[in-house]
C-alpha cells in the first residue's frame, strides 16, 4: 500500500467570504495552532454524517485534534432522518464549543427513495434518547445545502480536503452528479461502510451505511477515483476494544466524557442484545465504526496494512442487495483500486479516542 | 380521466433578477401577446430535452405557440451527449429566431453513470450531422445548472409550471433528490417515455428514455405526485402520420420548414432500416414522438382519451431492465395514478406540427 | 406462418407394453375410427395440465374429436396441488367415459420450489369446489411418473406427438434436463401461457403459468427448439366468448354440460369480481383460456395469423419475473422461433366447444 | 456442533437385484472387513461428482477405507463434460481396481441450461489432458440415469446413506424435484461447494460448483433438510497442505501414486499461474478441495468445529449470483441449519490422503 504524499499548502483562506462570520473562533485557534506547531501539516477534513453515537465519537475525535481543521459537516439521513443527524451534530459540536464549525443538511432519502430502518440501536433521535434542553436550534445550520456546499467547500481547497464519510453515502453520490469534477479535487476520502466477507449487520449480507443507499454507494464506489480508504463492517469488528476500555474512557472527569456517556448509554445497552452479538463479527466488545475512518483521515500512519483492489456494489441481490463486492480476481477490469484497510495502529487509536473525551 | 383545472395567474414576474437581462425579448413578445388575445391563458413551460431531431420538432412546436411561455430549456444526455444537446438546442433557438430564451446545462451521466449508446438515429450529433458554422456559441449557456435552475425556475412560479420531459429523466430525478417539494410546485409533468406493453425500442423491452436511465425514471414516476402525462412508445407509434404528410410538411416555403428537412433528412433515411422498422410498432410512417407530450401540455384538450394507472419501472430485470410497468392489477398499492395517453386529437396534432414549421 | 407437414404415420403400437391393459377400450375406439374415417390423419396428443376447468375444457375438446388420440394425460401443480389435479383429471375423464386414458401424476412444486397461489378461481380443488363422491380414486393413475411418462411416450412416437401443455411448464423442464433429445422428437409443443403485451394476470406483468414457474417456462422456450405455438394470455382475452354463448353452451341437454355447468359455476361467479375483470384484456367475457392451445393442436387451419419471433421469459425482474418476452428486435441472437398466435378460426373454435359438451 | 448419532444397521443387502452381478467382488472385500474389524460400522456412500482431479483424489480417499462401501458413483456436468465425467470415473476405479462399483452418466447441462467454463485447471478433459489409451470404455457405465440411480440406492438403504457431492448439485436438485422424499431418507449430505466469506474463485463472488449451478445449490440448500456438512471454499483453502507434503504424497512408490501424479500434473502447473493464485485465500499451497467433504463423511470426527447456521444462495445478483448465503442474523426464519466446517482433523485428512494412494 501507498499513502499519496502530502501536498504542503497555506492553509489560510479556505472558507468563502459567505461563510466568513461563523468562522472567527476557528480561525484564531489556527493561528494559534499555527504558531505552537510551526511544520506541522494542518489537515482539512469535510465530513459527512448521519450522526448516530458513532458518529459523534468519530466528530470529537477530530474536533481534539490541534492540526485538524474540519471545515464543514454535512448531514445526511442514515441512523435518523436528517433533521434529527443535523440536531445531534450541533449538539456534538455544543459539547466541544466547537459550534462555529459550519453545519450543513443534506438529503433525506436514499437515491431511490425507499428508506430502510436504522433499527434503534442509537436510540430513535440518533442520540442516546436523552433529549437536552438546551441543543442549538436547527437556525444555526448553514441556509446552503449539504451537496452544494461539498462542491463549494472542495472547489476552494482544491486537492487539500479528506472528504470523511461515516454514513450513508447519498450526498456523495448526487456531489459528483451535479459536480463531475467533484472527486477529482479531493485529496483522499475515507469511508466507514461495506463488508468485505458478506457479513451484514443490516441484511443478510450487507452492512448499514451500504444497504441504506445500496446505490450511493455504487456511484462512489466507481466514480471516486481519488484515493479511497475503506473501513468495512468486519474491519472494524477486528478491531474493536473491550468493554472494560469503553468503562475506563468513559470514566474520564470531563464534559466531553459525561456528554458521550449520558448519549452512550443505550447503545450500550443494546449491544448485548442477541442481535447485536449476531451482528459482530469475532467476538463482542466496543466497535466505534465511524472512529476508523476518521482515524485513519487524521493520522498519515495509521493504516498499517491494507489491500489495494477494485470495489463496486450489488444492486441487484436478492440477499446481497447493498454488499460490497472485491473484485480479487481482476475480473472487473477496472483501474481504479480501493485501500481495503485490513491493520491499523491500535494504540495510536486508543489515543484518539482518549484525547477525544479530554 | 379528469383534466385539473387551470388556475388563472399574472404571468408578469416569472423569472428572477438573475435571468432578467436574457429575457427583454421575451418580455415584449409577452404583452404584445396579452394584448391581442386579452382573456387567454398563458402556459409556462420548462422543457427537459436531450434534443435530438423529435425534441427539435417538439421545441419548435411550442415556440410557435402564441400563449405559451417557455420559462427555460434544461439539457440532459440522452440522444447525444448533454454538449450536444446544450448546442442543437442554441441552433433550434436560433432557427426560430428565440434566442432569448434561457438554456441550461445539465447531467451528462444516467444516475448509476452507466452509459447506453443512443445509436446514430439522430446522428451522431443528434441533430442530423450536419454543422452550422453559425451555430451560436456554448457562451451562450445560463452558467446556472440545469437541476438548480429547474427548482429555482418552479419556486418562483408554484403551481403554474408545466413540465415537459422528452429525455431521460436524470435532471428531475435529481431535482426531486435536491429538493423534495420540486414535484408539488408544478402544475403538471409531460413525459415521452416509457412503454405500455412490453416494445422495447432499445432493449428488448424497453423504451430509449427510460432504458437510458432507468433510475432517474423509476424516481420520477414514485416521487412526481402532480399530474403525470405519459406518451409512452407504442401509444406514439398507434398515431403514426403518413411519410406522404411528412413530406408536404417540410414542403413548406419558410425557412423553418428547410431548418427542419436539413436536420431531418438523415433521420428520416434511417428509418427505412431493418432495425428502425422492427422498432415500430404498428406498422411504418413518421413517428415525432417528443410532440405528444408537448401537445398535451400545451392544448388542454388534446388528449381525448387515457387510462389513470399507477406506474413504475423496472430496474432489475435481465430483460426487462427500463420498462414502465402498468399496475393495472393494483397489486403495488400506489395512490398516485399517472394518466396514460389513449387517444389525442390527431387533427389539432397536424395543425400543431404544421404550425410549429411556419 | 409455416405450419410443418403432418407425417402419415400408423397408429397402432403406439402405447408400450406396459399400458397395454389400460388401453383395450381406446384400440377398440382406434379401430372404429379408423374403418370409418380411413384417409384421415390421426392426431397424437400429449396434455399436461394443472387441471382447473379451463384444462378441463381443453381435455374435453380433444376427447370428443373423433380423429385424436390422448396418449397420456400428466399432471403437475397449478390451479391446484398435484393431488387434486390428479383426482380432476380422473373425474373429467369418467365424466366423458374415457377413464382408458392413462393420467400420470407429475411435479408438486416449481423448479425452485417457491410455490404461488393459484387463488381461489376455480375453487380450492380447482374443479369448482363441487365435490363428487362417485369421483374416481387415485388407484386409477399409472404407476409410473409424469416426467418419465411423457419421455417414454414420446420415444415410443418419436415426431408424432404434439404436446399440449396448459400448465406451468415443470413437467416439461424435468423431461428435457432428464432426457436431452426429448423436444425434438415432438410433432409440435402448444403452449397456454405467457403473455404478450405485459399484462399479468397473477403479478403485476406476469401471467399465471408462466409465474408460477418462471424458471420452467425459462427452460422450455429457450431449450424445445420443436415447433412452439403460443397462446398467450392478451392473446385469449382478445378472442374471448360472449357470455350469452358460454349459457347457450352450458345449455345443451347433454350429461357433460351439466358436468361442465356444475363445475364452471364458481369459476363464472368468480369471474365478475373486480380483481377478475382487472386481469381481463379487452373488455369482459368468457376465456377458456386452456382450449386455443388445444385447438391449434387439433386442428392444422385453426390459427390463422401467427408472429414468428424469438421468445424467452425474465427471471430477475422485481416485477417483471415471469413475463414472457418477444424478442421483435432480434437482440438475443436466438435461431428458434415460436409461433405467438394472433388470430384464429373462431367459428372452428365455437364449433370444437360445443362439440366437448356434446 | 452436534454429530448425529450413528445408526448401526445391518449392512448386507444394499444393492438391488439389478446390480448384484457388479458387485461380487466387493462383497467379499466386505465380508473380510466384517470378519477382520467386528465392530466397525460400515459406512454406505453415494458420491456425486464432476471428476477432475480433486474430485479423483477424493473417489481415491474413499476407495481406500476399509470399512467404506461406495454404493454408486453418479456423474454430472462441471469441471468437464458429463461424457469425460464418466470416462474419468471409470479412469479412477480402473487405477484403484474398483471397476465394479457401478457408475452412473447424469445430466449435463445446469439447471437453467446456462454452461459456464471451467477453465482449464484440471485440463480440457478434466483430468489433467493425460489420455489413457487403456481406458475402461463407456460400456461399463449403468444403463440407468444418475438421477434415477439416487432415488432407488437411497429408497433401498434408507437412513443409511452418506450423500457425498463434490461437483454442481444438478443431480441432486433434480432428484428431489423427481422424489420430493428423497433428501429426508439421506444419512447425511456432505457438500464440497459454496463460500462463506463471498471470495470468488469462479465469478466475482461465487466458487465454481454453486456458481455452474446456482439453481441446483438453491435447491439443494433449501430442501435437504437433512444433516448437512458443508466444505465451503474458503475452508477448503484454509486447511491446504505444503506443496512439499504433496511432493511427499505423489513420490509413493506405488501405481495409485504414480497415476495420480500423472493426471495431477497440469493442475499443479497451472496452480502457480497469477490467476490461480489470486483465487486462492490465505496464501498458496495444495488444496484438495473436494476431499475434505469426503474425509468428514469417511470419518464421523474428522470435523472438529463447524457453525451451524442456515445458508441459501444468491441467484439474481449482478455479481453474487451463486454466491453462497449465511444468515447468520436469522432474517430468512429458516428452521434448517447446515454444519458449515471451520476446523478439522489435519492430522487425520493428511493419513487419508496418505492411505489414498497406497
Amino acid at each position: 500500500m501507498s499513502i499519496p504524499l502530502l501536498r504542503l499548502s497555506a492553509h489560510t483562506t479556505f472558507f468563502s467570504v459567505r461563510r466568513r462570520k461563523a468562522l472567527v473562533n476557528t480561525k484564531s485557534t489556527n493561528i494559534f495552532t499555527h504558531l505552537s506547531c510551526f511544520s506541522m501539516i494542518r489537515k482539512k477534513l469535510l465530513v459527512d454524517v448521519d450522526c448516530g453515537v458513532d458518529d459523534a465519537q468519530a466528530i470529537m475525535m477530530a474536533l481534539a485534534e490541534p492540526n485538524v481543521d474540519i471545515l464543514g459537516i454535512t448531514c445526511v439521513r442514515g441512523n435518523t432522518n436528517v433533521e434529527n443527524v443535523c440536531k445531534n451534530v450541533l449538539r456534538v459540536l455544543q459539547a466541544c464549543r466547537k459550534l462555529q464549525i459550519p453545519v450543513f443538511r443534506g438529503v433525506d432519502k436514499p437515491i431511490l427513495g425507499k428508506v430502510i430502518s436504522a433499527g434503534d440501536f442509537h436510540g430513535q433521535d440518533g442520540l442516546g434518547d436523552v433529549p437536552d434542553p438546551n441543543a442549538p436550534g436547527l437556525d444555526h445550520l448553514q441556509s446552503e445545502g449539504a451537496v452544494s456546499a461539498m462542491i463549494q467547500i472542495v472547489n476552494e481547497n482544491p486537492g487539500e480536503v479528506s472528504l470523511v464519510a461515516t454514513a450513508p453515502l447519498t450526498n456523495l453520490a448526487l456531489a459528483v452528479r451535479m459536480e463531475p469534477t467533484f472527486p477529482s479535487k479531493l485529496k483522499g476520502l475515507y469511508i466507514m461502510g461495506g463488508n468485505t466477507e458478506s457479513r451484514g449487520n443490516t441484511t443478510v449480507c450487507a452492512e448499514f451505511n451500504f444497504a441504506a443507499d445500496p446505490e450511493a454507494a455504487y456511484i462512489v464506489l466507481n466514480e471516486f477515483l481519488c484515493p479511497t480508504y475503506i473501513a468495512g463492517w468486519e474491519f472494524t469488528c477486528y478491531h474493536k476494544l473491550p468493554w472494560s476500555w469503553c468503562d475506563a474512557w468513559l470514566a474520564q472527569d470531563t464534559e466531553k466524557a459525561r456528554f458521550m456517556a449520558r448519549i452512550f448509554r443505550k447503545s450500550i445497552e443494546t449491544s448485548k442484545s442477541e442481535r447485536s452479538q449476531a451482528e459482530l463479527v469475532d467476538g463482542i466488545g466496543f466497535v466505534s465504526c465511524d472512529s476508523y475512518a476518521m482515524a485513519a483521515a487524521i493520522e498519515d500512519d495509521f493504516i498499517t496494512e491494507s489491500e489495494q483492489v477494485a470495489v463496486t456494489v450489488e444492486l441487484t441481490g436478492t440477499y446481497t442487495r447493498g454488499m460490497m463486492v472485491l473484485d480479487k480476481l481482476g475480473l472487473l477490469k477496472k483501474n481504479h483500486k480501493a485501500f481495503v484497510m485490513k491493520k491499523v495502529n491500535m494504540k495510536r487509536f486508543e489515543e484518539l479516542m482518549m484525547d477525544a473525551l479530554k
